[in-house]
């Protein structure tokens, strides 16, 4: 699904990011959402850095100046999750439509973005954001090993099945894109790094990340 | 709504916690949702500690061995968000019936759990569930900043307004719920502080604080 400037979506997403994170920005799951739905959306670049201040009005688009924002007529959303959430709401692809498998589903999503992000970001704040801290070293010890408990009960829930329930959902979209990224991957249990690597060998996951990449200037914008 | 040992959903809760966390387990949001919803329910108490081993039966209805679970029929969830987004879904005084509404409440709800909850449980981790360890002091003062950052924005968006959007929804039920107790509402701006205290002031509120109190015994079992 190429990029579309007439599509009815649009989303925001930066104009250009340092290399660590490049393929790691929150606008990659959306985009991912979008590319397994087949529907056609349009990004709308922001200056300035990740973490940088954002105009007035942006801030009332997506209260803490981050992206992804989403727009679609007179619906404003924020919150990688919810946007995904509302993009599967209309694409099977994503969201099976018995009540069964769309609650299962959904519980994975909100198993991916709390209880595995909460210690996801735990571990990255202790052991990689704030590396050049005297504590992190000590910190992220300790995180990382809250982080290994909760990798290693997903493992022993997935077991040898494909994905975390009996098909590909909008939960596995969200678990592995909270998952993947080097730092991660190596703690994990053999049978998630496999499941992590299945999910961005996904056609959808690949034109999703190449379509973020081509976002990204060369230089600061 | 009082406990209903009839009623048709079962929410798993603990049957003995520490005085600390006592009205703090994640079963109190359930609890919230379905008073507000009106709905009856039923609780199956686990025994032994909050982060203890669990049957192997438990960990195959939650992954991690945690609180809440959620059974109706043959629908079993787990994931606070999760459930809670389930009984919404039925009820119109959690989640408005129209499209530009409900996105922006579950845009909220996972505000709560992802960008806020990340942040809140980061710092308790440092500072508070880690107190004893040499580095609590300095990463608790680091995290701490980035916490207070993501509530100095959130007061910013709230203003002078009672709940995030124009009335309350499952958002706020969430995000009182993510962020009420005192080392968080402490460092909160006194609107956020005073939003969080007409969230615990709703009647729904103290019926299922009551009920999830009541539920503890007072020795370990």
């Amino acid at each position: 699904m190429p990029i579309d400037p007439d599509a009815a979506i649009e989303v925001t997403a930066f104009g250009w990011v340092p290399e660590g994170a490049r393929g790691h920005v929150r606008d990659l799951r959306v985009r991912w959402a979008l590319e397994e739905a087949g529907l056609p959306y349009r990004t709308r670049l922001l200056g300035g850095a990740i973490g940088g201040e954002r105009s007035a009005e942006y801030y009332r688009e997506q209260p803490w100046g981050q992206v992804p924002a989403y727009r679609e007529g007179d619906l404003q959303l924020f919150e990688c999750g919810a946007i995904v959430l509302h993009i599967a709401e209309r694409s099977a692809a994503l969201l099976p439509t018995d009540e069964i498998g769309r609650g299962r589903a959904i519980t994975w999503l909100f198993a991916a973005l709390n209880t595995m992000d909460v210690a996801v970001m735990a571990y990255l704040m202790a052991a990689v954001f704030n590396s050049d801290k005297p504590w992190s070293a000590d910190a992220g010890a300790t995180f990382g090993g809250f982080l290994d408990q909760r990798l290693a009960r997903l493992g022993d829930w997935l077991g040898d099945r494909e994905w975390l329930e009996d098909r590909f959902t909008v939960g596995d979209l969200m678990m592995v894109a909270t998952l993947r990224g080097d730092s991660i991957v190596a703690r994990a249990p053999a049978n998630i790094a496999d499941y992590i690597r299945r999910g961005e060998e996904r056609a959808a996951f690949q034109l999703a990340l190449a379509a973020q990449l081509a976002d990204f200037s060369p230089e600061p914008v």
